[in-house]
């Protein structure tokens, strides 16, 4: 069956958060993240698709029982998406409540300190999953998870990555284990010893971590470069700093 | 003075590879990178503001005799700019040849085959800075370094590192020091040890290295991690190979 303009216009709602908030909805772009969303326990309701490639994705999914299949031309598709790369398919799911994460000390987890830049955040979540990290405390200016920029930089780790949004200087004050922090006066990450469980925070874009969220950062780290770069950037810092800390493990 | 209908079309139409190829000139947005083009050897022509950016800008670079300062509203800079953040003063300068980057048994290097997202490259423009690498070369196909998304994303770092375009197979045949990639059956990069010089191939975005670079690349490298992704952002993999090297040096 084809799409109605009706489900078009609200497919698109979806791309604002206040849109996002009220359906309870979001929007999945490109095969990768589509196929990954039908294999999670995310509900969806969702798949929209050029016939060839809904056809495909709808034979994976046999078990999906609940799901409308709706056939758009790629033109359509691609006026529902928030950029161009859409693969051709895409897909609305209901959204979750996200989990408290529980400090602990055998875990690592991340906790973003105000990435405003829904891409980042996305390439973050990507990189966590990588090294297995499955929990992320995010401040509440962090870009929203469910942003279809973020999701679609996740490749599909959404459906494994929790983030959870708090009060990051309440939260990081009650937890026991370690907390990282990267800034320019830090400990060679390199002769960093890494042991258990502990708390990574990455920091702002353009600022870094904010004051209220340095005092909480028990162990300041730094990954030496030689050039003449003034910082890296957030996503590259995680995916640096978690692959020093899983060398040591 | 005012910037004039005319220069205010001729900076946008920069946003276009071809213009900018005719004009032999290129966009540099947002105050960071246009205070390091001035203190670099780029040859500024044009940089335009909001009056008060501008004259601060201009106090900080008062040796520069030949560009032309022109007062713009804060609309028309965002109209200039291919997105919003562009700290309301951009510049225009003109392209320089690149140099042809000789292998070198003492220095590393980048290979960047078919790296289509600017704001990828520029971020590995960034992150090679951060550890000093100064040359890459890129294979026909990779995005541009002169666009001004990729500029923008090197905050300041374009001005640092050279990028040659060239056919990499043909390149790195030539090479005598060795060619590293990341393979999934490569070799754990935390035991692979790094002496000398090399080149680092980065693959595409999607589909990895190509068959044709994967034939001269002579160290499969692999980084280690424990959860599900399928895979690592090209500059992510970038950063923590870089780190990788550089912590045996």
């Amino acid at each position: 069956m084809k799409i109605s303009k009706a489900k078009i216009k609200w497919v698109k709602s979806l791309q604002v958060k206040k849109y996002r908030l009220e359906e309870q909805s979001f929007v999945v772009q490109g095969l990768k993240g589509v196929t990954e969303l039908l294999k999670s326990s995310f509900e969806t309701t969702l798949v929209t698709g050029t016939p060839d490639i809904l056809d495909a994705v709808r034979l994976g999914a046999p078990h999906k029982k609940k799901v409308e299949w709706l056939e758009a031309s790629a033109t359509v598709l691609e006026s529902m998406g928030s950029f161009q790369s859409n693969d051709t398919v895409l897909a609305v799911a209901r959204m979750r409540e996200p989990l408290i994460p529980v400090a602990n000390e055998n875990k690592y987890f991340l906790a973003l300190d105000d990435i405003r830049d829904p891409g980042n955040l996305g390439t973050i979540i990507r990189t966590a999953d990588w090294f297995g990290v499955d929990q992320i405390i995010a401040s509440p200016q962090t870009a929203d998870f469910y942003n279809p920029k973020t999701i679609s930089a996740t490749m599909g780790s959404f459906c494994r990555v929790n983030v959870f949004y708090t009060d990051l200087p309440s939260y990081l004050n009650g937890v026991t284990a370690p907390v990282y922090g990267a800034f320019l006066n830090g400990r060679n990450i390199h002769h960093q010893p890494f042991e258990g469980g502990g708390v990574v925070v990455i920091g702002n874009e353009s600022n870094g971590i904010s004051p209220a969220v340095e005092q909480v950062v028990r162990n300041r780290i730094f990954i030496p470069g030689t050039g003449q770069a003034e910082s890296l950037n957030a996503a590259i810092a995680t995916g640096i700093i978690l692959d020093n800390i899983f060398r040591s493990k």
